[in-house]
C-alpha cells in the first residue's frame, strides 16, 4: 500500500507492506488523515520514531469483528496493554508500554490502511462528516482540560495560541461555559473564535490582566514565559503544547503566586463527537488545505510553514 | 536600635532608628530569629530588597493593644492591605499590595524590635519554647502543602531535598499519614527523618520509582529535572523552592505524563504552633548554631555553607 513514512531522513510516500493485525487489532481504510504539529515535531526528530506518520484519522472498519465492518470510525491513538497497573487504573493513555499510532512504536494513518486495536475504535455518527471526524482526535486533546479541572458557569479564562489547537481549546472552553479571551497573533485565525461570538484579542493588544485559568497552546518559550505571568495568584495553567527545545524560563511565579501547572495531552473521544454531531465546534474553519496521499509528504511542508492551520490528507 | 541591614551591598549590624508603628501595627521585641534560604537569595539580589533581613521570629510584644502586651508571639510575614480584591477573597498572602517582613517594602526582625500589622500576631503557648516557636514560619510553608493538595491515608510521596524545608516537609506529610521517602544527600540530616521513623535514601542509592507526589524542595535545577522525572503519570509535584537562576529544564514530561504542579509558598500559622505544641514536629534537631545580634552577619555567612541548617540569631 502506499504511505508516508519517515526513515529518520526523510519523509516521503512509498509503497509499505499492507498492516498485519494481531487478534485485538481492525485494520482501517483510511478516508482522511490530520496533519497535526506534533507529525512536524517526529521529523525534526521527536521521540526518534520511524514508521508511518500520521494518529488523526476517518476510515472504514474493513477487518475485524463482524459488527465493525463497514462501519465509519475514528480510532484513540494510545494503544495499551491493558494488563498493566495504569490499565488497571483506567489509566490506559499513560501505559508505560503503550505504542502510539504513527509516534511510538506503531504505523500511522497517512496511508491506505492502518491497524488499531478494536478497543480504540468509535463509530462515527452519520451527522458527522468526514472532514469533522478527522478532528476528533485534536478535539478531544482539548476536551482533555475538562476532565482535568472543572470549569465554573462564566470560568474567565485565557487561551494563548491561534493555532490548531489553541482554537479548538477556546471553542472548548467557551461550549463548556467558560467566558474566553483568545490571544494570538493572526487576525484571520482570530476570526473563527470571533465567528463563535469568542472575544479575541491581538498578542500586542492584550492588556495581560491576570485570569484565574490561562491555557499555554502556543508552544513556544516566549508563550509559556507569557502565559505563566498572567495566570492570577492561585490560579491554574494548562500546558496544552510541548516546548520543543528546553529554554530558560523562570519557574518562581509559579511558588511565589502558588500557581498550580496541569499538563494535559489526549483526551476522551465521546464528548468530541458529541460536540461535532451537536454542531457546537467549528472545524471546517480550520481546514487550511487538502492534499491526495500522493502529495502527503508536499502536505507536511506546507503544514510546517507560518499562518497554516490543518492539512488534510485524502487517502481514499 | 541594633539590626542586621542589608543596603544592596553589604549586610551588616548596625544602628536603626527604632519601628515606629502606624495604628494597625504592634512592635514585637525580637528573642529569637531565624536565617532562611530566601535571606541569602536576598543578598544575591533577589526582590532588589533593602532594609533589615529576618522573617522568621518569635518575640514579646512590647506596644501594641492593652491584651497583647507582654505575651509572647510570632507574626505572620504577609502584610496585606485588607481592601483589595483577593484580601476581600481571604487570600492576604497574595495581595498584590502587600508588604513582607524582611523580604519587601518592610523591616525585618534580626533587630532589637520590629513592627507588624496586629492581625498578623499569632500568640505563643507555654508548651512551644523560643527555639521551636522560631520554626513557626517555615513549617507553617511546610503545613501549606496540607492546605492545597489532599493527602490521602498511606499516601505515597517523596521529598527531594534534605535542608530545612525538606525536612520539615517531610516531617509535616508524614505527621499527616503519608508514607514518606526523604531523599537527599546528607545521611546526618537524613537522619532526623530517620528518627521520627521516616524512610529516607541517599541521593546516589535513590531507584526513583515513580511517586504519585512528588515534593522539590532543593531549590536547584538538577533537583527541579529530577523531581519532574519521579512523578508517576497523572501524578502531582510540589515546588516548594524557587529555582534561584532560571535554566534550561524540559518541560515536555509535565505534558506527556500530564502531571499537575503546584507551587507552594507561605502558610498558614495554627497548624504549626499545634504541631509544635504537641511535639509532633522536631525542630530542634534542625538547630545548627546560635550566634547573637552582634554577629548575625557572621550568622548569614555560617548559614550560606554546605551542609548547614538552621542557624539561629539571640536578638535579646
Amino acid at each position: 500500500m502506499r504511505a508516508l513514512h519517515w526513515d529518520g531522513t526523510v519523509a516521503r510516500v512509498t509503497d509499505r507492506p499492507d498492516p498485519s493485525p494481531n487478534a485485538d487489532q481492525a485494520i482501517l481504510r483510511v478516508h482522511r488523515a490530520g496533519i497535526c504539529n506534533t507529525d512536524l515535531e517526529l521529523v525534526r526528530g521527536y521521540m526518534n520514531f520511524r514508521g508511518i506518520l500520521g494518529h488523526e484519522l476517518v476510515g472504514v472498519v474493513e477487518h475485524g469483528p463482524a459488527e465493525w465492518i463497514g462501519r465509519r470510525a475514528v480510532a484513540e491513538i494510545n494503544f495499551a496493554c491493558g494488563r498493566c497497573p495504569s490499565c488497571a487504573a483506567g489509566l490506559g493513555r499513560h501505559c508505560p508500554r503503550r505504542q502510539v499510532m504513527g509516534i511510538l512504536d506503531a504505523d500511522g494513518a497517512m496511508a491506505e490502511r492502518v491497524a488499531v486495536p478494536i478497543a480504540n475504535l468509535h463509530a462515527v455518527p452519520d451527522s458527522v462528516d468526514d472532514d469533522a471526524a478527522v478532528f476528533v482526535e485534536p478535539l478531544a486533546a482539548a476536551f482533555e482540560i475538562l476532565e482535568q479541572v472543572q470549569i465554573e458557569p462564566k470560568q474567565s479564562c485565557v487561551v494563548l495560541g491561534d493555532g490548531k489547537l489553541g482554537l479548538l481549546v477556546a471553542q472548548v472552553l467557551a461550549h463548556a461555559g467558560a467566558e474566553v479571551l483568545g490571544v494570538g497573533k493572526h487576525l484571520d485565525k482570530l476570526a473563527i473564535l470571533a465567528r463563535r461570538d469568542i472575544r479575541t484579542c491581538l498578542l500586542d493588544d492584550w492588556n495581560r490582566a491576570p485570569a484565574p485559568l490561562v491555557v499555554e497552546a502556543t508552544g513556544s518559550s516566549a508563550g509559556l514565559t507569557a502565559a505563566i505571568a498572567s495566570v492570577r495568584p492561585r490560579g491554574t495553567l494548562i500546558l496544552k503544547s510541548t516546548v520543543a527545545t528546553p529554554s530558560a524560563v523562570d519557574l518562581s511565579p509559579l511558588v511565589i503566586h502558588e500557581i498550580t501547572v496541569v499538563g494535559s495531552r489526549c483526551g476522551p473521544f465521546e464528548p468530541a463527537l458529541r460536540a461535532l454531531a451537536a454542531g457546537a465546534i467549528d472545524v471546517s474553519s480550520l481546514i487550511f488545505e487538502r492534499v491526495t496521499l500522493r502529495d502527503a509528504a508536499h502536505g507536511l511542508q506546507l503544514a510546517a510553514q507560518t499562518g497554516v492551520l490543518k492539512v488534510l490528507v485524502d487517502c481514499a
